[in-house]
């Protein structure tokens, strides 16, 4: 995303917690006393947010320097950027700057842990996210997804054609919204159909469907989900997306039955924060 | 906050996931059909973010009632609300809808699971949250944290002077940072000093500080703290927060110590979203 | 896309339009004047933004009753709208509503022209528009076209991953750029490929390209690619879109190539405005 | 406009194409990558939209030169701009970039072509655009109606008192309407009055109208109405403006009857674009 | 203005004044209580901003009754409007609500009595404002002097042609800058020049100008330049405005040299708010 | 206030000035015309908004020197800014910098003089303003009166919790009404309580009031108020605020009374602007 686009979403963050001002730094630090800080981490884990993080500093004038990419493993105390600037702004910014970096980097960190569980087991089943993110943080809560190594599935509502259980009661049957979908949908779309059942993943590879999504289903079922469409043709043909249910303490389990994606909502609606501090080292009064 | 203030974040939340239009609904539900859906809670909790829900939905055109209020105790399969109104709005806006309830439930239904901790042993230490929130979530995941029974703290950083180390560091002592503030500062603001050890905090309530926050100490560093205040006088005259290291597990033994606020980040940095869903019970095609 | 965001978008037009207000309207029209008005078509073709009309017309407290729907013909003196309410207002929205109504008829008249020029000679090939729209009316250019019964093709730049000749050139080989792209990118898009000439198309297609976008081909050079794309066993399997060069007066020669799709630029960028007129039938001082 | 101004309006029409980022760039193209860049015209004409350009590129970071200015006449294949920066910048800018050029360069042109052709037969008569814009791109569009030589007439409803038939309807007659805005309007607006015929413009003259639209006239009912005006000794006292059935075929035949300004919708409403594109020089990875 | 854009500008206003909600309205009344509130005046004056204060209560939901129209004269104790509603909203928006309509009125009432003093003299003079207007606050401080009978003069800075001495500096001398702008400014525009004495007078009206203003002339320099103007026979064909120095006390002696315009930026510079207070008469909890 | 967030509200009081733009500055300062620039003072006066006009000039690319700081007494003639940079945008800008400056100046100036007037007798009042600002100007309002020397109190409605006689009457009493602020308020809230006469300061005070307004009482009445308060063991321990009916001219005399606070609403409402203006020192075309 273009700097200045992210730059708007960032300063209505830092507007919110600002108010009309840090009233104690106003007070208490001179008007021209700049200051050197870092941003440090306090435990294990992906960093993700630095790029955001740099656009912020850069919008208020204040110079950074990035010690760690997105994506990098990080360990405690590790110092992951350098801040140089007006102190009353780096004081001022200093919460929102965290917040975005803990809670950018927990989402990384948790996604890197769940692909490398399913990789190290040998499977290359995709581990994506949902759209249950938190409310308004769709760009960043995806983004930190995909630093962490994981797939963003749908950006938003014009993204994909995603058939669900009321669609399809309002069409009549899978075949009919299938087909509406693939006459009225613009080519540039996949679309995908969610199936409660075996039954309904076939009628849906069948009506044409790009993606099936198996929702809410075992392992075990979504086993012979992929059997069942395996001898009907369909397998390379047609994306299984596992879906509902799983967690990280399943996710192999999922991984294991041959579909080609997982998804999980608590990779961004429940995300644990990162624990990231920033200290002024320097200050030049 | 007036309803159209707080309207126009709501729908900032649902632009960015809607982006050019839900195309899959636009695509197969008719265009004057009209549902009736509910929001369905799916596990225990406290419900929070029905009256933002309602606001939202509102805006949308679509009519609302809601079966429960903000702060209730819910219970799985329980009907929160029932909307009425076009499909097509209604599936566009249920995955906005679902990620404030559910977010705002969570942090709620965790904070009153503190609160109750606390006062179950007879404390009545209050349990605030702190400027660690999502970011840019700041107004809901406080609002969530209030409608839980926990304190909202700061709202953002002119709200009160609250005089950190670094401030210290730029005022020379915690004696001239106070009196800075005391001197200039609004009359209308209270003053509170984070202190790292007892002495700060002596040294801050001597300066006049209406607050102490002790920041990381243990519960036992606290406990001969709060002490030497009471030696000194200080009992009664000054509120006195833990802050730091504090988790569900050891909330009660920070608040045994006589401290009069007990303030956690993982409150709003690291909620669990509390598991909500939105079904079609009728349809008028 | 729900009203309430349309709205903010049509509202800002207004503004624009506005100024500080219709100071002749104000001068001479009294304070509580009513009028009733028509929107009245003067020339044949197929109506557009009714229902971006109609959010115009409440979100300023007006009335109105929609005649037509869009997607409908129509011809000269019928009426498309009535629209009641406080004349002031509707004196001052006037131009705003029919420069919507006009661009977008526009574009769904010369839209649904060549989709039936194509239709009429038997070919089922789509015909798309490109992002070649006015700036910043993307949703209202593309929906237009939509009503008019063509192909929206992408909404915006996260739509499905298109690669470019420069992508080529930095990737170093339209396989390799495909790789990536099938990798890194979500499961959910599709991927396009912009070939020059056959050579290109054919190396799309093995590397797994959904789309091939056979680019300033003339229709003789888009036969042969077909007929090698068939030899090679990738037809039914990728789609083909047709673009560059494509006008009006040659568009069925291009969809007689056998290409799924042709898209042309001029849909949007250069559409010729229906033309609408406003007329108050009724005053009520 | 001060380009900062001028800038929020671009990076609106940006954001929307862009939505959540350009994945395909993303994808392919290298972080750190650099590119130089030319904008090229592919037709002749005259550009606009250049300075918007400049604003557009260094409000994105982007370094640019103009090789020429708005206004010059233009070939095919000749530069028009040269673009220096971050290479995934540039290609999610360009169609952005492309569609103001393309859109005020095409307005120009045809803009400037109908001024020479007044000129060319020797008349000094203004050529004006009316506010038939395409909606939200007033100021994109009268710019470059200005340059291409034409008068940009009313820029929004506050500018210019203009009395049409409903306002005079509402008012009881000409005279009425042009004494309430004379004695109302601030002195600083000039009063024009729409005229259906002859008897109509010299009773607009007579209550004092500083201009006189002869709406919808044929050439010889506006020669016949100058020639009345003469007579009643108006001329030189009153500007007088040709509107409505105006275009580039008749525009001589207007301006030879003697009015001082003709005004067309289809200079804004239905330009065509210019064709203008952007190509990639240099890539350094 | 069309209310939803005044609304926008309304509910600015109000959010900076909110900040994250009314916090003791929520602790202390309860949610459901509904009141009915009466603005009333608590001095005589001239009223304004009962328009504008109705647009922003039925936008926060709440109803009212205006129990005057802007440009009445009212007394002390007087009822201006009613306010039926919920309770907290009428609490939140009170001091937003009653700064609008006491600093509107304060204005119209120094317009409507210097422009009473000028007519009891019997001069036709009329009395402008200047954009000397509290910064943001143009629409609201305009439309007020309006209400107060006075002339609003330019709206903004595309609104006349105003050379002022540093434009004339720039062209070289009056004649050439008059040239320029008739020239090239839109034939819907009228030109102003800023003379600073006698000759500079004589060469503007000379050059074509529409409207001369007498900038920093004392009374007996306006007669003057009035004498020497009618000598040159431009009386009647050119507007003359008397600005600078002209203040409530000095008003009558400017107006009676003959201008057309005196123009104060006092009048909106320094206005003195009339005091209005907001009581609540009912409560229904 | 970070500079940005500062900029965005400045932006949009320039816009709302400029329209579609200076167009006389566009006809007839030429393209690249650079200008040096002064704000010159008129009078004396103490200077405030420097700061704010700094933000504003730089993020129109203009640079800019300030000769004087916030807060300093100035002298008329005395130059305050000098300004560089594209002639066209210092002309576009400068009537927004002056009404700024102006306006901040003149809140600055009076609060200046009745600091001093009552510091000069040798009290140690503190001076503060309400939330009586001009609608809008909440922040540069009560920034100036910090720049003079007053208090801003009350930044918005979330800032303290301040019980006036409408909440007073829906609680059932000052006692009840303050016990519910002090178990539901955060507790980094102030609790203010209005009070109409001494029994009503005393009980105000005895339920724990951190601060009581003496709403318009008398001198008198205030010193008796004080004396009861100091009986009953109260002074020192809870602050009291005098407001209402006080005035430049009996400022003095309510200081006298021994209350911490006077404030008065026309020190916001009704200041006199600060008369300095903008002139062109140099100009290279």
């Amino acid at each position: 995303m273009p700097e200045k686009i992210l730059e708007e979403k960032l300063r209505r963050m830092l507007a919110e917690d600002i108010g009309q001002g840090d009233i104690t730094s106003t007070l208490i630090v001179p008007e021209k006393c700049k200051a050197e800080a870092e941003v440090i981490a306090k435990e294990n884990g992906v960093v993700a947010g630095i790029e955001e993080a740099g656009v912020l500093l850069e919008s208020l004038g204040l110079k950074f320097e990035a010690l760690v990419e997105d994506g990098e493993e990080i360990k405690p105390k590790q110092a992951l950027m350098k801040i140089y600037g007006d102190a009353r702004t780096i004081l001022a910014v200093e919460r929102t700057l965290l917040n975005i970096i803990s809670r950018m980097s927990g989402i990384a960190t948790t996604t890197r842990k769940l692909v490398k569980k399913v990789r190290r087991v040998g499977y290359k089943t995709i581990v994506a996210c949902t759209r249950k993110t938190a409310p308004g943080l769709l760009y960043f809560d995806k983004k930190a997804v995909s630093v962490g190594g994981g797939d963003t599935h749908r950006l938003h509502l014009d993204d994909m054609v995603l058939i669900k259980d009321n669609h399809i009661k309002i069409a009549g049957s899978i075949e009919k919204a299938v087909k509406i979908a693939k006459e009225k949908a613009s080519f540039s779309k996949k679309v995908e159909v969610e199936a409660s059942n075996v039954k309904e993943a076939l009628e849906a590879a069948k009506a044409g469907a790009d993606i099936i999504m198996l929702d809410n289903f075992s392992p075990n079922q979504i086993k012979k989900a992929v059997e069942k469409l395996k001898k009907a043709g369909f397998l390379g043909k047609v994306l299984l997306e596992a879906s509902g249910r799983i967690t990280a303490e399943n996710i192999v389990e999922y991984a294991s039955t041959g579909v080609d994606i997982v998804s999980l909502g608590e990779l961004t609606h429940s995300p644990k924060a990162l624990d990231i501090s920033l200290e002024l080292v320097k200050l030049v009064v």
